[in-house]
Formats: structure tokens, sequence, C-alpha cells
């Protein structure tokens, strides 16, 4: 026990040393960038909509020219909705911290609920301090090799006319964009979060999710929504089938397979299910998925566009809906029972399977397109459980095989789209996250461990890692 | 066993067959219609709302130019509080999932969980094909009978600028029309879904309720909303304390009455109460509720006018405070101890009984209105259960009885309007509902029948019709 | 037995004397200036904003010339805003029900959530019949001496054009205004709830939290918000750190001091933790009170400016985020375990400290306050401990305490602002919360008393007080 404590004390140092090593590097980068803002305002972006040469005049004289001009009752109503979005996107992470902990053991809720608040939290400040310029270089207007830009400290003058009008984007201000976009960037982790749980140490986890999310995805997002290579290509991804839950679940397939399944799941005898602690949470999180999906989709529009905001909206619902039927049905011939966690996952699945095309395919073809999807994660489920990879809460079916179905749906439902296009990109973000997140959670097993003592796992891990129990008197 | 498998199977069967015809049917019914719009886009709607001769030429060249109009903005502010209110009454299912869950016991959890995802997503699903155009035949600009209209496949052109402009509608476009009375659609066999939990056979709700909210609901609705004989007679029904609530509550009933109570609740010696399993379940369900409500009311302004808007929710939020104040103090006076449920029970009671005069009446009035709702539904819920009528969350009380109080209220309190066409109203709906239900519940009864066996009862519906426990280890 | 009940009934007499007596205060109050606003609309209030002299005509004809005017578009959608604003307010009160029943003893847990129907029933109600107008003085236009104005029932005529136009406000209507800030009110009391959770008795809970929220909120409110005397200072509270948080927060140490600490506690061999029943509920609490803030905060700029509301936003997810990095650093220091309640204290430590400031100081300064803020509500929350102040749900530490260093951060971080004057505020608000809620509580308790009897505390007061189990079976 006392060397165990110690060798605790011992790991639990080299995580803050990460930790303040992370910190101290983030301040060095942003920090640069930030005094140079403050002491120069970036008045040549404005010319990043219109590739004017700098030193232009910026389009308004000041804030109040702007605010008594023709353009700004729809940019006001423009960028109201992408904050409400935001929101929405907020809620998803409250989503998945109730899902998970749902889906999962009741020894591991407490584990569960603290990974999902740091995630929603270090993915907020590392987009603050490195990610939203990573992954946006073409927005400040620079030439960059479309693979591969370095991110900096986020922060603009708020007096900056070129950053709070029309003049920065006809739908939003760049702090709008920031907010909307780093709620986007928090969802890759969290997805990881759900297939790795019950069994991985805390802290290795976090230092993973960190990097998931601090570098790897903005670093894969700028390829197409930075204006990358797979933009220039021509790939279609609206909201991110591909770029965030394709990326999320091959990151969670790496890590599943670099940490194993959970002590006593595959047995000599067979797989023995281990039942959800939890139903009326997990549906609190899918209802909430559902809920907040129509701000990942409906503000991906990147304005309130009327149209536009409720024809993706409804393709979403109508996926969702039809998602959950085919779920319920296929698992009711697989399983010759109404299967809830399938029901559940099954409206998860259409909701991923539409957000690559949400804008671009008909209203059948997202019933279709959610039906599919629906089938799919119940044999992809079964599949994974056949292969003795262990997902708790079929994080990689709903989100990875079902995000790069909906991506490639793009191509076979709008012929202005290339399948070969679409399957290049989804394959390039699933590999890029399945590699990244191979190397890095192998790494960090061959040093500090990834993954608790079979006596930890046992105990569970809100009494080993937090001292905590979900549930008391 | 053996032959309870077996016995199970067909049955499982039937219901599949039931499904697998209905989805034939609403193709069959829809893919005309769809293919027709597809080759003749609608233009001469652009009439229905001048009642202008047909074939006149669209309102806008295209979208383009509808965008760049006077009218554009206040057109995409209107749309997106549609949407937004869409997305909150999409809210109060998860609220009704959670407070029928909570108010129920333990071991049916699953199952009530389980019906709630079915019915947002059949209701959506249904709708879309069948529901929508049967409801508003109206908007069509089409001569209709004014009782009942044929629905079809909901789907436009997108890109036809007199469907997604105010040349549809100031408020929204078609699609935002759509999600907000889909939303409103699957509500009224949610309030069923309480009303008979516990007991009812999971394969005949989901057929009851496939016909309840895709056939009875449109042609309920389209009496008043699709501009129909009641809507000619001058009832006046703001968002649906009939339409939507009391038809629910007596569809109710009426299943109620063919199904009979839970066993055990009314025994020789009295009434022996089930109490709730879950009342932060049940409390999270009723705030959820009246945040929807505000979407709901509000949303039926079907505009985001800043007098209309602001002054339905301040009657709303009264009449929901008021009523649970009422309630709290009923309920004390009653039996002497101040009850959770039936505080949450009144804050519902409030909200259903202003729905449909939000608009309409005083500030004082939304009061007085949400005091005597707060105050039936105490009073209703002790009496159906002295009648021994079991309805394990009041549904019945709460969507029935408060609604049709609500409807009258609208003539009590507002001098413009027959408390006799109002009664009249509110009456039809809640025959009707009580009707429909009433013999589609008893054919299915008397078919594979509607009710569990007293040992499914017994050991929960989780476990006999799910094979899955609500909470686990 | 027979003594306890007869005891009881009276107790629960004057209770209801209580009540009844309110109430006709209330109406009392009320009805003079209702009567006298339906027989003389309140034209002259017309000037309020450009103290033009009374009897100035109407600004509009009638509300079709104001819907026909250029500023209606944007009028509409500052006008939304501030709705939904007020609808995620309102959710904050879900979050502090799941929050502080999440961190209690299940046999307390249905008497948490009945207080908390009851705040914001009771709250929204004072505040229609006396509150709004007794905090909001001079919107009316009226003189008034800066610290103290009678209230009145809330009423006005909604075709009053000076009301619900721009001509009252150019960011919402009267009745907007109305439900936002009621919202804003039932806050203080439910901070309050949490605090004294689990030995207060229930009536005098009721009592307590009607005084607090019905007369002491507004009257202090209208110091600054009403423009009074510390408006008048030049105090800055842009959204409540000191008006809505530390006035709740020292509300609360008020009541803790009087009423004593749970039973069982502090013991002679030392503190006694008394653990969390439920965190995935409390975990629901935080995040939804994250969301909620989004409205609280960016609600606060009064109007959906695009600039003003996203800068805002952002200030205000950053200290949240960066207040939850700083608690879990801290109370693994501290505690040598990451725990879990207090990561959450943290996110809601970050939100109360960037309340004051978010729209005034920088975005770095927004991260520094929100570690600066996480890091005090750890050692403040083991501080009251030591002091054997009993607060189950750390309150004071999360709303007075961090209050307090969010109104003093302004001066701290804006240089237009004085650390003194911001002092002398938020000094005033805790005091003026501290002295009303101890002596208004110790009369409470000279009579009727605050405390369950030690049986009922042992036994949980969800039996004692209310006959109920929160978690059947």
């Amino acid at each position: 026990m006392t060397h165990k404590l110690a060798n605790k004390t011992i790991l639990g140092a080299s995580i803050w040393k990460f930790f303040l090593l992370t910190a101290a590097l983030f301040f060095l980068n942003a920090m640069p960038v930030y005094a140079q803002e403050q002491a120069d305002p970036p008045a040549s972006d404005t010319a990043s909509e219109d590739s004017a040469p700098a030193e232009e005049p910026p389009p308004y004289k000041d804030y109040d020219e702007f605010a008594a001009s023709d353009g700004f009752e729809i940019f006001t109503i423009n960028n109201l909705w992408i904050l409400i979005a935001a929101f929405l996107v907020f809620t998803m992470h409250l989503g998945f911290a109730t899902l998970e902990s749902g889906l999962c053991q009741k020894k591991n809720t407490v584990n569960i609920l603290f990974k999902n608040v740091f995630i929603i939290s270090i993915g907020i400040m590392t987009y603050a301090f490195y990610g939203f310029n990573a992954m946006y270089p073409g927005d400040m207007g620079t030439d960059w090799n479309g693979y591969f830009a370095m991110g900096s400290w986020f922060g603009v003058d708020n007096n900056d006319v070129t950053m709070v009008t029309d003049a920065y984007n006809p739908g939003y201000t760049w702090w709008t964009d920031f907010l909307f976009q780093a709620m986007f960037a928090a969802t890759g982790a969290t997805i990881v979060s759900g297939a790795v749980a019950e069994r991985v140490k805390l802290g290795s986890f976090m230092i993973f999710a960190t990097l998931f999310v601090g570098l790897a995805y903005p670093t894969a997002g700028s390829w197409k929504w930075g204006t990358g290579w797979l933009d220039a290509m021509g790939f279609h991804d609206f909201a991110g089938s591909s770029i965030v839950h394709a990326f999320g679940g091959f990151g969670a397939l790496a890590c599943v397979l670099v940490l194993g399944p959970r002590k006593g799941k595959y047995t000599d005898n067979g797989l023995k299910p281990i039942p959800a602690s939890n139903f009326p949470l997990a549906t609190i999180g899918v209802f909430l998925l559902f809920l907040g999906w129509f701000g990942f989709n409906g503000g991906s529009v990147l304005s309130a566009d009327p149209r536009g905001v409720a024809f993706v909206c409804v393709t979403t619902a109508l996926a969702a809906a039809s998602g959950a039927l085919a779920s319920m049905a296929c698992s009711y011939f697989a399983c010759r029972k109404p299967d809830l966690s399938m029901a559940l996952n099954g409206i998860l699945a259409g909701l991923v399977g539409i957000t690559a095309g949400a804008d671009s395919v008909g209203i059948l073809d997202s019933i279709i397109i959610g039906l599919v999807a629906g089938a799919i994660v119940v044999y992809s489920i079964l599949f994974f459980d056949k292969m003795k990879i262990d997902d708790p809460v079929g994080a990689i079916s709903v989100h990875g095989v079902c995000g790069i179905w909906g991506t490639l749906a793009v191509g076979i439902f709008n012929e202005t789209h290339s399948v070969g296009t679409q399957l290049i990109g989804t394959l390039s973000y699933s590999a890029f996250a399945f590699v990244f997140a191979y190397v890095v959670f192998s790494i960090i097993k061959s040093t500090i461990g990834v993954r608790v003592s079979e006596e930890e796992e046992e105990r569970g891990l809100d009494i080993s890692e937090h001292g905590q129990e979900a549930y008391g008197s």
C-alpha cells in the first residue's frame, strides 16, 4: 500500500510536470503573438475575405459606423444564431457525460464525469492558446502549406472592426467563431473518453486528451475547414462526419487496441455483457445530443439563412428518427428483443450519418442515410464485440463507422460530389486520428502506463482514482 | 417457457407485419405526390396566402432576390425563433421521458424510455409521410371539406421560392413549419404513454401510438389549425390546450379504461399507492417541460413579434408559477403534507391551462387560470383514483381536465370569445380522441392483446419486454 | 406522535397565516396601482429614457406604426435574445435543483427539490406583484431616494406602445424585461437553499425565501440596477457577482450561522464528511448552470449586439474552464486526489468570478479571474469547514467569496473602475444580505423555529416533512 501510494505520487508528479510543461509551452507560443497583436492590431486581416492588398483602411471607421450601416441587422441575427448554436453544442458535452456514465458501471461514474469536465475545460483553453489559429490559418489571410500551421494565442482587439463586424465574416464575429469552434474541438476527445472508460488511468487519459484536442484536432481540421489540401480537392464534410466524428471514433479505436478490453468482458466461455448502470441517464444523454445536434449541424450553415438552417434541421431530425427506427428493427432481428441501448445508439448513428451531407442531400435521402446508419451501428457494435475490441459505449461504431458512412453518402446521394474524393477525405481523417492516437497512447503506455491495476479496475475507478463514490447514501 | 417464447414470436411477427404494412402504405401514399412535386413544383401554391389565381409567376425570381429584399431581415428573425421554438418543444420529449420514468417503478423504466424514443421517432416520420399535409390542407390553397383531408409526402423543392420565403408565410419557411409542427404532433402520443405505463404491451402500444400520432392527431388538428370547421366557428385554442393536451389526455383515459389498473393498486382494503421511483428524474422532467413550453406557447405566435412573444412567455410563466403554488396549497389541505408530485403536476397544470389563451387573456387572468388549474389537478387526480382509473403519472388530469379548463378559460376571461364555442371545440377534441383511442385500442386488445401477463407485470416490463434493467450495478 | 402532529398542525397554521397575510398584503399593495394603470395608462413613462417632460405624445401612433418603422428589425432581434437569455437563466434553476440534490444525502432529496420548485414559483410571483417595480424605480422616470422604493403590480397595458417598443428600451419590451429579471430574482433564494439543506424546517425556509426574494433582493438590486446610490458612485457589477451571487452567498452564511451544522458533521474526533448522494445529478446541475450562464451574462448585454454578446460569452466560457482547471489542481494539492465536487465547484467559481466584469476585462484577464476563483473556492470550502460552518454544497464559498473576488477583479483588471468603489459595493451587498437574513431568520427561529428535530433530521426530511422518498423501488 505504501509502495503503491509512493508510486502514485511519482506518477502524479510526472503528470503534473506534463501539464506545467504544456502550460508553459502554450504560453511561450501564445505570448509573442499576443504582445504583437496588442502593439499592432492585425488590420491587414481585413483583406482576408477579399484577398485585397494589406494596409487597406478598415471597412468601417469604428464599430458605431457599422452599427448604423444597412448590414447590421442581418449580421446581428446571424451572429446570434451561431452563438446559440455554440450553446447547443456545449449541451452535447453534458449529453456525452450523461450517456457515458449511464452506459458504464456505477463504480466508474465519478471518473467518467471528471474526465468530461476536464475535456470541455482543457478543450476550450487549448483552443484559445493554440488550436483556433492553427485550424484556420486561411482566415488570417496568410498563405499556408495546406497541411500544418502553427497556432497561437487567439485574442484580438475587441475594438478592431475588422474582427467583430461583417468584415471578418458575414455570419459572425471573431469571438463567436472561436466559441462555436471551441465547442466542436472538445468533442473529439469526448468521443474517445467513452470508449476507454472503466479501465484507463486518469492522468494518462488527461495527457492524451490534451494532445488529441489541442494538437491533432486543429491540424486535421485545417485540412478542410482551414482551406487546406482536402478543401482544395473538393472534399465535402458539412459539419464533420469525418472531421469530428470519424476522427474521434478512430482515435478511440486506436486507444482501445492499446488499452485492451475490460477485465472479464471476454472469457473463455464467450462474451460476458456488462450492463448499463443507469438507463435514464443514458437516455438524457442521447436526447441532449439530439438537441445539441441542431446547433452542430444548423450552426454549420454559418449564418441564420432561413432556407439553409431550416432544411439542415429537417434532414438532421429525419436521419435521427429513421436511425432510431432502423436500430430498433435490426436489434430486434439480431437479438430478438427491443434493445434500448441500440435504439439510443441508432439516434446517434443517424445524426453522425447526416452530419456530412445535411445541407446537400435530399429529404428522402436523409431518411435513407439514417436508416442505413441505424442498421450499420447495430451490426458494427456486434462485430467489434466479436473481434474482442471492447468499447463500452459503442463510440467506435457510432462515430467512427457511421462517420465514414455519412461522408461517403454525400458522394452517393449528391452527384456533384465524388465518392472517390469523399473516400480519400474520410480515410485521411480516420487514418490520421488512428495513427496519432496509437503512437501517442503507446508512448504514454510505455512510460507512465495507460491502464489501472487489476485491483483498481475491480474496485472501480471512482474509489481507486478519486476516493469518491458516485451514488452515496 | 418454450410456449411463451413461441407465442411472443408470433405476436412479434404480427407487430412487424403491422409496421411493414404501415411503411408500405405510407410510401404508396407519399410517392405519387413526391414524384409529382419533383416533376411539377407546386408553383400554384404561391397564391395560398392571397387566394390569387394559379399559375401566377413566383414572387421572387430566385432565393437571392429574396435575400436582397427588404423583408429578408425580419423573415430571418421570425424563422430563427420558430426553429428555436421547435428545439424547445423537442426538449419537452426528454421532459416527458424523464417525468414518466421518474414517477413510475424502477422495473418499468427501460420500457418507458424505449416508448418515448419510439414516439418521437415515429412521430417525426409519420408527420413527414402523411401528417403535415393532412393537417394543413388549407396551406396548400385547396378547398377542402373542413373535416378530413388525406395527407401526403411533405417534401417540396428547396429551391422553390414560394416555399422557403415569406411568400409561404411571413414567419417561417415550409421546412421550419414542418419541424415545429412535427414536434407538437408527437406530444399527443407521449401523453398517453405515461397513463398506460407499467402494464401495457410494448408492441401494442407502438401500433396504437403510430395510429394516434400518424392519423388521429393530424385529422383533429386540421379542424382548427388547418382552417377546418372549428376554425370557421371562431373556436380559439392558441397553442393547443385542446388540440394537443385534451386530445392526448382523453386518448389516455380511453386507453386506461380498456387496459385496467395496475395489479395491486386497488385492493379490497382500499388504494395502495405505488410511489415514484426517482423524484430527481421527475423534477428534471417538469423543469424541462416548463422550459419547452416557452417554445410551445411562444413559438405559437408564429413569428418573433416582440410584443406578442414576450407577452405570451410572461402569461406562460405566471400560470406555471401560480399552478405550482395552488397545487402545493391544495395538496397540503387534502393530504396534510407538502407533496412534491402534486407540486410538479401543479406546474404542468398551470401550463396546460394557459396554453389556449396565452395570447388573449390578461396578466392577472393568467395567474387566476394557473391557480384554478393547480387546484383542479389535485382534486382530479384524487377523483380518478377514487374511480379506480389508474393513471400512474396523472396525465388524464394534467392534460385532459386542465386542457378543457384552459380552453373554457379563454371564453371566460376574454369576452370576444364565446364560452359555448370553446365548449364545443374542447369537447370535440376530447370526444374524438376518446372514441378513436377506445375503438383502436379495443381492436388491438381483441387481436394481439394490450396488456402483459400478470407475471410479466410483476416482474417488470424491463426484464419481460426488453431483457434489460434500468439501474445496473 | 399525536402531540407532534398537533404541534405540526399549529406550526403549519402559522405558516399558512403568513402566506395568506403575504398574499393579502401583495394584493393590497398591487391593486391600486393596477387599477390606476388600467384607468390611466402610464403615458408619461414614455419619457423615461429621454428625461423629456410628461404628457408628451407617444412615440408611435400604435404598434403597427412601430412594426413598419426602421427600428423594428433590430428591436425584434434584441428582444428575442433577451427572451432566450431568460429561458437560459430559467434553466439555471433546474441546475440548482439537481446540483443541490446531487450533493446532499438521499434522504433529503424530495425536500430540496420541493424548495426549488417553490422558489422559482414564489420568485416569479412576488416579482410580479412587488419586486419588479421596486427594483427599477428609475425605469418609471420617477425621482427616488436611491435607497428604497416601494414596488407595485407590474402589469402594463400591452397596447401601450411606450412599453412594448423601443420607446421603453432599445433592447426589449417591458414584458421581456420582467421575465429576464424575474428569473434573476429567484436565484438569490436558491443559493441559500443549498447552504441550509438537510436540516432546515420547510415552512420556515419558505417564509424566509419569500421575504428574501420578495423584499430584500429588489431593494438591494435597485441600488445599482435601478439607478440607485451605488450606480451613482460608479460601481460596476455587470451581471451580478455582487448583486445576485454575493447577496445570495452572504444571506446563506447568515442562515447557516443561525441554523448550525448538520448533526454529526463536526465531532470531537474531527470532521466527518457527508458524501454526495448522486454525482451524475450534481454534474448535470453544473453543466446546466454553465449553459444558463451564457444567458445570465450574455443577456446582461441587454441587447443582441454582436460584439458585446460574443465577447461576454467568450470571457464567461474561459473563466469557467480555467476555474475548473484551477480547482482540479488545487484540490489535488490540498487533498491528494482529483475531487469531482471541487472540479464542479471550480466551474461555478469561475462563472461567479467573471460575472461582474465579463464585459469589461480582457480575454487573458478572464482566464486569470477564473484561475484565481477556482483556487479560492477550494481553500474557502476547506476554511469554512474548519470554522465548523456547515454548507453542504459550498454555496457560501462559490457565490459569496467568489462573488466578492469577481467584483473586486473589475477594479483590478480595468483601470477605469476603482477598486475602492468596487469594495464598497460588494461589501454593501454582502453586509445587507447578511444582516437581513440574520435578523429575519433569527425572528423565525424564535417564533416557529428554523430547524427540524434531531429525530427528523436523522430520519431525513423527505419522510419527516413530505412523507415521500426520493428513490423508490
